[in-house]
Parts: C-alpha cells; sequence; structure tokens
C-alpha cells in the first residue's frame, strides 16, 4: 500500500509500504477514506534531522473498519469511524477520567511502531477504546467537519475548556492557524462574549470573523499585548487559547491573560519553561492544557456537527490525493493553505 | 504606639511610631489583639537590604474596632474582626469573582503607606470589604484557630483548591511550615484519601500527622520524587500543594504530580520560570495558585473552627509580647519555632 513517509525537513514521500494489518486481538484495520495535514506536522517538516529512517506521517482519519481483531467489540466491519490522533484502552483509570491521552497502554499515532494516517490504510491498536462509529457515510457531505473531530476541533475545545471560557467572559485566541480557528468556534460555542484572535492573515483572519471573533489583533509581541488590553480596559482576557508553542507566544499570553485567568494550551511547546512565574504567581493565573483528549470530546461535539451548529470543517482549503500530500505539506508551510484534507 | 519595623535582613526593632489613625472614610481603626509571625515575614528577614527606612511588619491579625471612618457600614466599634492580610473594596469586579487580593482598589499589608500589624494598632483601608466580624469576645479560647483565618488557614485551603484536592484522591504538601500543615488540614477536610507530607522536622512531621497526613517523605530532591512514585504505584499524586517557593521545591511538585494532576502553588515564589513546561504539557498538568484570597475563604472555614473541627491554631508553638517579636524573628528563623502568636 502507500503512505506517507518522512526522511528530513522537507523532505516527504509516497512510497510503497507493507500493507497494513492486524497484529493484535485488540487492532482493527481501517482503510482511510479521509486524512489530513496537521499544523503540528510542520514542526518536523521544518526540524527533523535525517536519522536513515522514515516517519510514518499523518495522526487524523476518518475510515471505514476492513477487519477486526479478536477482542475488539465496539466497532465491526463496514463502520465508519473517526480515529483519535492518540489510541487509548477506554478502560485505564486516565481513561475513565477522560484523559484518553495519558492512557496506560496508549500512545500517539505516526511514528514509532504504529503507523501514520496519510496512508491508504492503518492498524489501530486497543481499537475499542480508539474509535468512535459514526453515524453517517464515507461520502457525507460532513465529513471535512466529522474529520476535525480526529483532532483540531477537540484540541481547539481542549484549549478553552483548559483556559476555563465561559459565559459571558473575555476570551483570546493566540494563532491563526486551524487550532486557533477551531478555538474560536470552542470559544463562541462555550459562551465567550468577547473573543479576541491574534493573527495576521487576511483568510484566516476572514474566516475567524465568520466563527466569531468579535475583534482581530494583527501587531506581535508587546504591541500586540497592548493592544489587547487597550480591547479590555487594561485588564487583559479571562481565558487564553495558546495554539502556537513558541515562546514568544507563551509570553503574549501570559501578557495579555486577566488576574484570576487562565491559559490553555494546545501548540506543542518548543520552550523549555513557562516565563513570568512572578506575576503568575501575584495574579493567581492558572496554566494548563496539553494534547487534547480528543476521544473525550466526540460524544459532546459530535451532535453539533451533526446537526450544522459549528462547522470546523471549513478550515479545510485545499484537498490532495495521496501522490500531492508532499505538495500538501509544502503549501500548508508557505501558508497558502490553512489545513489540507487528504482523500487517500 | 509601639510597632515592629524591619531594617535590614536580621534587623527587627520594636519602635514607637505615630499613633495609627483614619485617614479616609472608608478606614477602621483596630487595636491588634493578636497578631503572629508569618513564614513569608523570613524572606525579608533573610534577604532584605538596607534602603534607609524602615517597613512596618505583619499582615496576620484579629483585633477590635477602635473607631471607624464615616463610610463604614459593615463593623462597628467594639467589633471583634479578623484581617486578611489583604485588604480590599469587596465591591469590584475581582473581589465579586472571589479574587479579593486583585482587587482593583486593595493592596497589601506590611510595606508602603500601609502598616504593619505587629503593632498595638493599625488602620484598616477599605473597612468593610476587609474585615470580618467574628462571633466571639476577644479572649476566646479558639483565638489561636480563628487568626489563621487571617493567612495561614486560608493559604492552606488555597493550595488545596487550586491543586484540586478532591474526596478519595492522592495529595502531596511540599513544605511542613505552618502553611503546609493548614494544606494538610485543607486536604483532609476536602477528601483527599492520600495525603503525603514532605518535609523533615519531627515536630512539624508528628503535627502533620494529628492532622491528617498518612505518609510523610523526609528525603529531598530527586529521592524525594522516587519515594512519593513509590507510595503512588509510579503515578504521582493528583495534587501537588506547593508550599515553600524556591526552585527546588518547585522541581520536586512537577516530578511527583500525576498526569491530569495540579500543582497550587502558595509559597512565595522565588524562581523565575516554572520548569519542565514539555512534560507538563504532554501529561496535562496544571499549575495554578498565588496569594490566597483568604477574605473569601473565612465564611466557608470559620464554622469548621468554630465547632472545633479543624484546630490550624495548633501551629503556634510559642506566644510573645511585642517586645519578643524580634526573638520571634529568631526563633521561627532557626526552627526552634514553627508558628509565633504574638500578644501586643
Amino acid at each position: 500500500m502507500r503512505a506517507t513517509i518522512m526522511y528530513k525537513a522537507g523532505d516527504v514521500r509516497i512510497e510503497n509500504v507493507p500493507d497494513a494489518s492486524i497484529r493484535n486481538p485488540t487492532d482493527a484495520l481501517i482503510r482511510i477514506t479521509r486524512a489530513c495535514i496537521c499544523g503540528s506536522d510542520l514542526w518536523p517538516y521544518r526540524l527533523k534531522k535525517p536519522d536513515g529512517k522514515g516517519q510514518g506521517m499523518g495522526h487524523e482519519a476518518i475510515g471505514v473498519v476492513e477487519a477486526i481483531g479478536k477482542d475488539v467489540h465496539a466497532v465491526k466491519p463496514g463502520d465508519v469511524v473517526v480515529m483519535p490522533f492518540a489510541f487509548s484502552d477506554g478502560a485505564c483509570e486516565f481513561c475513565n477520567e477522560g484523559l484518553q491521552t495519558s492512557c496506560l497502554h496508549g500512545g500517539f499515532f505516526g511514528g514509532g511502531e504504529v503507523g501514520g494516517a496519510q496512508a491508504e490504510a492503518l492498524c489501530i491498536p486497543q481499537a475499542d477504546g480508539t474509535l468512535y462509529a459514526l453515524p453517517v457515510n464515507e461520502d457525507d457531505a460532513l465529513m471535512p467537519s466529522l474529520l476535525t473531530l480526529s483532532d483540531v476541533m477537540g484540541t481547539g475545545h481542549h484549549a478553552a475548556v483548559t483556559a476555563r471560557v465561559s459565559k459571558g467572559k473575555r476570551a483570546a485566541i493566540v494563532g491563526d492557524g486551524a487550532v486557533g480557528l477551531c478555538g474560536v468556534i470552542a470559544a463562541k460555542r462555550l459562551g465567550a462574549e468577547q473573543i479576541i484572535l491574534l493573527g495576521r492573515h487576511p483568510d484566516r483572519i476572514a474566516l475567524a470573523k465568520q466563527f466569531g471573533a468579535t475583534d482581530i489583533v494583527s501587531e506581535r509581541g508587546d504591541e500586540a499585548i497592548a493592544r489587547v488590553q487597550e480591547l479590555t480596559r487594561g485588564l487583559g482576557v479571562h481565558s487564553v487559547l495558546e495554539c502556537v508553542g513558541t515562546d514568544q507566544s507563551m509570553a503574549t499570553s501570559m501578557g495579555i491573560v486577566r488576574a484570576g485567568g487562565a491559559v490553555g494550551r494546545v501548540g506543542v511547546p518548543h520552550y523549555e519553561a513557562i516565563p513570568e512565574a512572578k506575576p503568575m504567581f501575584y495574579d493567581n493565573i492558572m496554566v494548563s492544557g496539553g494534547p487534547a483528549p480528543v476521544r473525550a470530546y466526540i460524544e459532546e461535539l459530535l451532535p453539533d456537527v451533526l446537526e450544522g451548529r459549528i462547522e470546523p470543517g471549513r478550515v479545510f482549503d485545499r484537498t490532495v490525493g495521496l501522490d500531492d500530500v508532499p505538495d500538501g505539506y509544502r503549501a500548508m508551510d508557505a501558508r497558502e493553505s490553512i489545513k489540507v484534507m487528504v482523500k487517500p
């Protein structure tokens, strides 16, 4: 079968690899019907050092179950399923607490033993705990929005939840990538009254406004902080959704959060420490977040997708076949595309 | 009147100063009947550089109202009142959210324009929002425990609340000072099943056990982390109450918190950044806390004190008059005393 393999920064190839197959009784084999390229895939695309072996890419997908191991009971062949970016057994104490990303028998797709989803097929470990069967057929018109439940919409929601967005409060979203845009949807959905997007790309800003952003801040650094303070009577926002993961985005986040407020981090951190530990203390600011347990959120978000109340699928502005996945990486890296959908 | 003034590290004096008096219509004048020396007073006692002027010390007290400004309505002369370590108007949006330490018209006792409570009397700004009238007389036997509502018990409770201690979960308290010991009380009160105290002073450990600590870890650094992991099946604790405020105590806290858990900081931070930002992210760990809005907690904690269900006043193991306050600082600094009560 064909799959996406990354060798080093800028070097993504579509290659023939051994067919995916059931290895353990708890596995399911799915044929990928939709996958996508994630903002977090751009980190290795920019930074990966060659190590002589390739890495299977992709951790977001919807597919059709082709085969199941003998211990799989929650899904059956023919089911259309969404695959969260982390696999999890659904039974350990972390899964029971709704933190499937810390599952005692779980892990992450793409890299290591587990393959990637930018491929024709994929073996899903811990299928019962991982997969969620959707009440749609594989060509449903809602497919783009359903696909975001595997990562970006759940991740934007996690940013909003960990930043404690609530009704009538002020929220800021740092970053205008697909996750940031889903963060706007999530903040609006949870009732934020003021929703400030920090971003500077016209196409993304336009979409953010349609999703419910009330203010746009295109400045950077100290100027961005000053602008948010202006927009919030000098107090800052109750909730910051940190959707980038750099030193600068974290410094901005700490500069715009209000006393008693929270920063929910979902941008994969490329920094070693949380800055401003003293002001953070004196202002009783909370820093939270991490990889989103999207599996826990599907149940809550799915009805809003099925009934059209939220349309996170609009973050996809380009669709490619497998052969064009490398060009999809290039386009996202060049900011020509917000998010690329893959139809293998 | 006499008051405690600190000039530089190790140099604390009892001096005659101008009598405290009403300055604004929202002020109340109280005669101090009980005050204390705080663990946080030891920071300037160890580090304060001479700057030519003295600093009024003390931010915890119970007193009797002697006079009120014309705009004070919530307390009246003769009332026995507890004074939280921060003053607050009780009316701004932060006070309404229960974060009185960030009051738009508030501040902290001791230092600056506002005097200290290790004195015969003190002028209380924003008396209506700040003071809490107690249903006892000034010599009530519960006075030591009531006095802790001005800081240490409320602060231990804040550590537990921000570390999200809840029923049946595991908690660890880093630090065996008076706040840490009150953290043990708070963790027990909120239903923690396992309560691990990290400390090494036999008198404090004995008290912690009486307050409900189930395990004691007297190792330090990596050995302390390993020991807590042993005690928690290798997973760590759901809640860490950080009651010290050093680099090392913070590193220990991050090393013993479980995935999905929380670190509640109440130790005044003497570090610039929160370490381990990446593991903290991948494990979805929350860091929270700050100066405790003790004014918000009095209502909740007072019944438990009045009915004897909690006895935080047991942290006081020495009582001094004003003249002996300097020796009280020395004794706490030398760890001869857990916490010193002052009867002016």
